[in-house]
């Protein structure tokens, strides 16, 4: 185990009851559908490079009959970056020691007119202290209201904070979803945010209070669209579509996604950093 | 259209040729098997960054009974490197015009028992001429004979030119076809090699042969491999084996690959980048 400062157990301590409450949510979903399907869980360590215990978490995924693939994982680790990547990370140029707590979310659905989406919140520690994350809306087949709600969920949790948070971060995950060998972007968008720094302990209150609230308002709003969307019928052919469109969100992910690099870089576990693929995608 | 020197000519003509009796053979393999699958032809052009004619290539693409997807491009490109791309090729670190001619294969089977396959010879040339290329064997269900069989036709394409080029280009292929984050091949290997320069007409005489030998090696042997084994019956767990051995690959491809990379770069034709990319993948 490695040792937690104040901050750091409560940002966990958050980050793992947004999770077991997520998973309530969804499999509540699956019951509703008449499925028995519950997430599994699966620990796992990390051992640092330097050799220091590196920490490790916990990933969950179920595979049911409204959720395709789910997976939801949290890690609390740290030790020390290698080589150049410190280099590449905020506050970690001169001092590569870190510590990142958060939870990632990915679900893909079975039905191609419920979205796919992802969530990401974390807290990261070098000689800086931030919050990062974000969440965005992936239909196969896209609704207007469902992106409507969606984005509005996620200004709701901005604006209650602050007035710059919503434009800002929603530009910035129009910037960040983008693929560029596509020429799209890889959903309909939501928000992303980085370093998220405060003045103080009353800065770091208030972006954890915000961190906190981007959570809850994805607890709120994806459990509705999917309860709207998932008894709808579909065609083959929607399918279809819905596996190339996968194609596009394996190609995101695997080129260009931060996280997954981080996860690459950081030495975590495999099985956890790719969880955000699909389950089954097609290229044509 | 792009003005052709005389080596670049022949090199065109013969990656062409190449590609029609590869074709040809694959869709006698199609005819085997009771189907009448043939490929598809989709001519495309490229716009040089610079404004200049780029040149272009055709991608042909097979889904039959034996064949789930095979995709062979061929390209003939040219023009300026964009940035620091430049740098990092041969010869284009003062001088960022290039050419580049070749042929690329990927094969993705419908049987699980037939091993996918890789093959791609190329001749390059900035302020440096060479040619590059390889094959590799991808079975998700590896067979010693196969992989045997495979590796002895690579050698004796080798071991006609010159005794070093196996072991030098087996180890070569060895370390490109790995996957880091999994710790382990894509494949069983190959042959991988580049760079491949030769003193005056002569050299690029001697390096021409080789690389023809090695597309003859492949027509010749990767048929027989698939005659073997395209009537062997599979079962439900050996075809889930072949779409999740396939993630491995789409992984390596988007993550790793120096020619996906050299596409997305050079503004290829995304479609026939991307063909590598297997039809249907699953990811547990």
């Amino acid at each position: 185990m490695i040792e937690l400062d104040e901050q750091q157990q409560q940002a966990r301590t958050w980050f793992e009851s947004l999770r077991d409450a997520i998973c309530a949510e969804f499999e509540a979903i699956e019951a509703e559908a008449g499925s028995d399907a519950k997430f599994a869980y699966t620990p796992w360590d990390r051992t640092d490079p330097s050799g220091a215990p590196g920490g490790g978490g916990v990933r969950g995924v179920i595979k049911g009959k409204v959720f395709e693939k789910a997976g939801v994982n949290v890690s609390t680790v740290g030790g020390t970056f290698e080589g150049d990547f410190a280099k590449t990370i905020h506050g970690a140029g001169d001092n590569p020691n870190f510590f990142a707590t958060g939870i990632s979310l990915v679900a893909h659905m079975a039905n191609p007119h419920v979205p796919a989406v992802h969530m990401n919140t974390r807290f990261l520690v070098t000689t800086k202290r931030w919050f990062g994350g974000g969440a965005d809306l992936n239909p196969p087949i896209p609704y207007a209201e469902d992106t409507a709600d969606f984005h509005a969920a996620m200004q709701a949790a901005c604006d209650a904070h602050d007035p710059q948070h919503y434009p800002r971060f929603k530009a910035w995950a129009d910037e960040y979803f983008y693929i560029p060998h596509r020429k799209t972007h890889r959903g309909v968008g939501g928000i992303f945010y980085d370093h998220l720094e405060g003045a103080g302990d009353a800065g770091w209150e208030a972006n954890f209070a915000f961190t906190q609230d981007v959570g809850r308002a994805f607890l709120d709003i994806f459990p509705k669209i999917v309860r709207r969307r998932m008894g709808m019928a579909f065609t083959e052919a929607e399918r279809q579509q819905q596996l190339e469109w996968r194609g596009r969100y394996a190609e995101f992910n695997l080129i260009y996604d931060r996280g997954t690099l981080f996860g690459l870089k950081t030495g975590g576990n495999i099985d956890a950093i790719l969880m955000s693929l699909p389950p089954v995608t097609a290229w044509s």
